[in-house]
């Protein structure tokens, strides 16, 4: 952890005396959200306010193709709408409070299909997919819209896919990170077998924990089942991220046990 | 823990879009260190140093008498130093990342002595002492280098006193912090009689550690000695601070675990 240091002046009594103030730079996790086809990085400030709580700054942002740039929905690619997901994590590592070793991505949708893609191209520590859509490969520039027109898609999500069939599960296959899937149980547009060949493409994953919300659709429709989301999310962020701090304070305990141990000294302790 | 919230625009391609970036309002806890008679806040950087990338911010300051103030060595008095103390520990509580409620003081000698003074002037979590000197009561506004022309003083140090005999015993009775006591095994300065008083006031600690540096003298002349006080202390504070950080990670954790138990939802996890 780098250290910053400053010289100050104190005023007592009518006059000042020297100091000097040494500060950590402080880095904490970041936490970058990514909404769905159709809404918006308001869907997400419940819980990015609930994350930052934690200790990580958190970042949610619109997709192009929405809010202030809606005028793009017709015409906005994967290609595009990846790009805005490479911007928002660059400008999220690029803060100087942010450890960019400890960067997590919430992705909902057709935000969790990005959001896999993204996997591939930056260094994230976690992953958080909720009902991640999947879309056929090829077409990669065509507009976004055109690709639920195909009447196959439907079809396509219900079947078992191998990640060599889908840029998104190959990308799920090869991540080493912790993962969280969570999954709507009447869900009729991300159908369970599509959630089903993301489980099984995250073979290489750290630790992977999944969901399923109890009754709930694809968009959440019930405030219960948003509030559900909310607290399995929150919960995992957590012992992702509050777990692995503790660690590495229990960690730290333990090095400077060890630097003092054999050293010429008693040591007595009462009380508690 | 409050978080700050701020609209941003990121760039992507030749567009631009909307983001909101929340981050957590960082408090660290405080370290303050203060000097012996004769001593200066530059003997403490290096321990100062440390004990940031412990995760805490730390202030150093020159008592006045001492540095730009050597002028005053004559004439400052322990009510104009405790004064100094007043003001630097102030001025540390009012920095806005920084934890009121975790506030560690290391003193040596007469700093000791104005150190356990101060706990019953401000809120004091940690405090760490020493070779902490004691002074006579009274004449508690006359010059401090008159203090050492006592010639009972020397005495006075090697006789069993009880908190009653001496405000800085009695300041120490009423503590209920965590309580470091370093002593050098052979201080001609400020004996082990004085440390073994402090010890025995500090029968309401929360946690009392005590360590003796063999061989030592009451100034560290040797590198050796200043080492294995900079060990012990640092190995103190990473308990107490770190040690406190990772108990609260995990009552964290424990709390959001609680918070789902019993929701109606699967979960299973794959290797680690």
């Amino acid at each position: 952890m780098e250290t910053r240091l400053e010289s100050i002046d104190i005023a007592v009594d009518d006059q000042t005396i020297r100091g000097t103030v040494l500060s950590p730079a402080p880095v904490l996790p970041g936490i970058m959200f990514v909404h769905g086809w159709g809404g918006s990085q308001y869907h997400d400030l419940v819980r990015a306010r609930e994350a930052a709580a934690l200790g990580a700054v958190c970042l949610t942002f619109d997709l192009r193709g929405h809010e202030d740039t809606a005028t793009q929905k017709e015409t906005v690619s994967r290609e595009q709408n990846l790009n805005d997901l490479l911007a928002a994590y660059d400008w999220l590592a690029s803060q100087p409070n942010v450890d960019t070793s400890a960067i997590a991505v919430i992705g909902i949708s057709y935000g969790g299909y990005l959001a896999a893609l993204l996997t591939e191209r930056r260094p994230v520590r976690w992953l958080a997919l909720r009902s991640a859509a999947i879309y056929k490969d090829g077409a990669w520039d065509v507009p976004k819209l055109q690709l639920n027109a195909d009447e196959d898609l439907h079809a396509y999500r219900r079947r078992p896919l191998r990640p060599e069939d889908n840029v998104a599960l190959m990308a799920a296959s090869r991540y080493r990170g912790d993962v969280l899937l969570v999954e709507a149980e009447k869900d009729d547009i991300v159908p369970p077998r599509t959630t089903e060949n993301f489980r099984v493409a995250f073979s290489q994953a750290n630790s992977l924990t999944s969901c399923v919300l109890a009754d709930a659709d694809h968009g959440l429709a019930e405030k219960s089942w948003q509030q559900a989301y909310t607290r399995h999310l929150l919960a995992w962020l957590s012992e992702m991220i509050v777990g692995t701090r503790g660690r590495q304070a229990r960690a730290l305990v333990q090095q400077n046990k060890e630097r003092v141990k054999g050293m010429a000294a008693s040591v007595s302790r009462i009380g508690d």
